[in-house]
């Protein structure tokens, strides 16, 4: 089979790799049909964080294709939607929604385990971990959107949820990212009833608006706090959604958050949380890597009735053998997301 | 009158200040009966966290002396417990928990302000700030409780709730100060069942195990860690409660919290919060100054009704004149919390 390979940062190729097969009775081989790349793989893509050598891509969808003798709830043939986490759902951590922590799991396209952007892809805990869509015809755009349930929404939701955000809730979101822009349309989900995105980039805007943004924030760093706490009459927002991890971001999300509110914090830190300043204010952080495998039924349902269109997100793509350009489209900033076409349904 | 005074690190004297009088009609005077010494109080006497020479003390009890012409709820005679910011009330940052943000809030005894270890205290904002306790005949184990109420039992109860504590829950509080000892009733309180005091000291144990510990465990550092982890059989505490402040109290709670938690922190930080392992592990920090007015009257009532006696927490007592004792007590580490009789009821 091709699958993408990271062969070290600014370096992604395609190969010809044996094609995966059950090792465990727990195990699924999904074929995939779409794939996309990730602001973390971005981060290895640069050089900012580690990726070992190897497979590589976390977020896709595809069709069964073989269960073991042990998976059950998922077929032969079912379009499934896998979160970025593989997980056994029945540990202690699993039950408390942290699934990063499950001793039974891992993560897709960690240079070993197979990568979601790959024709194959073997799914440990695969009963637990794949999601099933129910049977029928699925436009381009539903699949777009069930696509990114496997992360970019999960995840953006993960920020709402972790921020607190209530129904009539006045929040601000940092960052234009895909997360971030997500992040704005879970808070419109969750109810939020004004929505205010950090962003100065046309395209982004666009959909941010689309995705239920009430108000946009062109400034950064302090004029961005400034013309929030405008916007809030000097209160600041009554939840905070961080959606980057760089310094700047956390240190806007710190000032532009209500005394006594939550800031949902998504972005892996790349900078130092400034805990004593929000301390005094009793503002909290909350978040981590999202319970993808948690969230996706409801996100799937809402997908499948209409209510939510995240694949918009996805302003770029191309298809596997092609795959470094969606790294270079997102890498030079002229694609907030690349889709990768990796095969028909 | 005579007050307290702070004249610099290690230098608590008691002189003669002129009685305070009604400044603003929304001001009442008090008449100190109880007072105590806070840990915070503690880290200004050791020169660790500066102070304005002057007045100080913010936990007191009294009798209402005087009351301005749109104070109303509150009236002369009246037995009231003041909770250690005063505020308004009718703030968006009350109304969200952040009493300290309050803009027409401040702190007592902080240096120009009235201190509670002191004869009289001018209350601004009395109306929203004083809390009247019932009439009746208390008994002194109750006057002690409802002077614990003012601080120490509130900001145990918002490591409590801060951390997320729930009926069943095992949870742990890190330090056993008056603050972790409270916190302990606190959880206590909430219906938690599993109660793990990180405690060495014999006296301190006792109260804890008073208060409802069920588990005490005397190792530091990364043997408490694996005692905690052990006592839960490897998950953590599904709710920790950071009660100290220093940099090893903190390692200590990222370390024992299980992952997809909350940590209630309201030790003022005094080292840097770890917050990207704990990230990994979706754990959150919440806390700050505690919204005691928001909690005294539902406190309240259970220490009139007799399920909490928090004023276990005073194990040494002596009069105004001798103040610099109850500061030296604490120092020394001869009590965990030392309180002042100011006047009779």
């Amino acid at each position: 089979m091709r699958a993408a390979v990271f062969n070290g940062p600014g370096s992604i190729g395609v190969i010809d790799r044996g094609e995966p097969v059950l090792e465990s009775p727990t195990d699924a081989i999904v074929r995939v049909v779409l794939a996309c790349v990730c602001g973390s793989d971005l981060w290895y893509y640069r050089g900012e964080s580690p990726h070992a050598v190897g497979t590589i891509g976390h977020e896709f969808i595809g069709v069964v294709e073989a269960t073991g003798s042990q998976v059950s709830g998922i077929s032969v043939g079912d379009l499934v939607v896998a979160p970025f986490i593989y997980s056994d759902m029945s540990c202690p951590h699993c039950a408390n929604g942290s699934m990063a922590s499950c001793p039974n799991g891992g993560s897709f396209g960690n240079g070993t385990i197979d990568g979601g952007q790959g024709q194959y892809v073997r799914v440990p805990q695969a009963a637990s971990t794949l999601v099933a869509v129910p049977p029928g015809e699925h436009s381009s755009e539903t699949l777009r959107s069930l696509l990114a349930l496997s992360d970019v929404m999960a995840t953006g939701h993960h920020a709402a949820v972790s921020a607190g955000v209530r129904p009539g809730a006045t929040v601000a979101v940092v960052g234009d990212g895909a997360v971030g822009l997500c992040a704005v349309l879970a808070a419109k989900r969750l109810g939020a009833e004004r929505i205010i995105a950090l962003s100065r980039n046309p395209a982004r805007q666009r959909v941010a608006l689309a995705f239920g943004a009430t108000d946009l924030v062109e400034q950064r760093g302090d004029a961005a706090t400034e013309r929030v706490l405008e916007l809030t009459k000097g209160v600041g927002a009554d939840a905070t959604m961080e959606c980057v991890g760089t310094s700047q971001a956390i240190e806007t999300a710190a000032a532009i958050a209500r005394p006594g509110s939550m800031i949902g914090i998504v972005g892996v830190p790349h900078g130092v949380v400034p805990f004593v300043p929000t301390f005094f204010r009793n503002i909290g952080w909350r978040g981590g890597p999202a319970p993808a495998r948690l969230y996706i039924p409801a996100l799937l349902d809402d997908v499948l009735n209409g209510t939510i269109n995240p694949g918009l997100v996805f302003d770029f793509e191309t298809d596997l053998e092609h795959v470094s350009e969606a790294y270079a489209a997102m890498d030079e900033r002229r694609a907030i997301k690349s889709l990768i076409r990796v095969a028909p349904r």
